[in-house]
């Protein structure tokens, strides 16, 4: 990796972090600037405007995303244990310290939900490609007899995302601590209902 | 009803309508000023910081919850005909026109989950309160022997949350028109779950 590779790399995993917390539209590029002690012109010479950065703040969270969550858990077997890998891998992802304000989709989300524009197409993009994982990897497990054949992918898919939402509402915003074992019992719940 | 407990009344609606779209740290008084043709200095005779509007702007709505959601909802007999009232009128409020971003508690919840003051505090004593109504009325269903007597209410208001939020996520990021059936199927579900 060059150096200006391995700065642009800080730079994004830096502003990652921080958009966790205070949003995208919360990233500026003098601040990002101070906080790593870079010059401002440097970093517009990086990323040409605050909405290229958010893109790419996107585009690098969901890299790490795909390193992290979805390329180990597709190595499991289909179905079950692969499902639960996906699950297991999602909340420690969101759990992660390099996201202190977890999962920075989540907080993209509700963020540009009513921001048109290229970064909410980004995250749109996104976000469509983590819930096709999701109904895939269900799909498969029907198609391995591990599921039942009238369940839904998508309904699956859905109910698996308000689980780690309510998570992340309850434990972040609630600081409720029997956020985690909950979603966990929830994911049981889902998963043996798909068996039956 | 006064000329200035109206005018203010008048402000908390729009600034509420605005916050579900652009946060709560979207709202200037400038801004709401301009909105609603009103003097920059008037506005600020209202609300003394942009805080103190965040503050009422969070109150109004819950007001306006209770009065929607809440309080109609508590009327019906105790158990699955509660349940089901609260889900639907909660629905309601979610796409409401007035609320032309979504749940306005949605949109500040993961804005403000990692900014502490008073705002957060303020936010965070609604929402603890609205989960209590849901686990509450679940757990008088218990009493009443609708509901399984190994059910765990606070479990079942955690879910109903991701539902919700799901629903949300899915309609208004993902605009997948499907979303409603599938939050309305999930809750079904998860009723049911809770009768056997």
């Amino acid at each position: 990796m060059s150096k200006g590779a391995a700065t642009r790399q800080t730079i994004l995993t830096h502003a990652a972090g921080l958009a966790s917390q205070v949003g995208l539209t919360g990233l500026t590029i003098g601040g990002l600037a101070d906080d790593l002690r870079l010059s401002k012109s440097g970093l517009f010479a990086h990323f040409r405007s605050k909405e290229a950065l958010q893109v790419e703040v996107l585009e690098h969270a969901a890299a790490r995303f795909t390193d992290q969550v979805v390329r180990p858990a597709l190595q499991k077997r289909r179905g079950v244990p692969r499902m639960r890998a996906l699950f297991e891998r999602w909340l420690a992802w969101e759990q992660a310290e390099v996201l202190p304000g977890g999962c920075v989709f989540v907080a993209a989300a509700s963020e540009l939900d009513d921001r048109p524009g290229p970064v909410r197409d980004a995250l749109v993009t996104l976000q469509r490609q983590w819930v096709d994982v999701l109904a895939r990897s269900f799909r498969y497990g029907i198609e391995e007899r591990q599921f039942r054949g009238d369940a839904d992918p998508e309904q699956f898919a859905q109910d698996l995302y308000g689980i780690m939402l309510a998570y992340h509402h309850h434990a972040r915003l609630l600081a409720d601590p029997l956020a985690e074992r909950r979603a966990r019992r929830a994911f049981r719940r889902l998963l043996e209902d798909a068996r039956r």
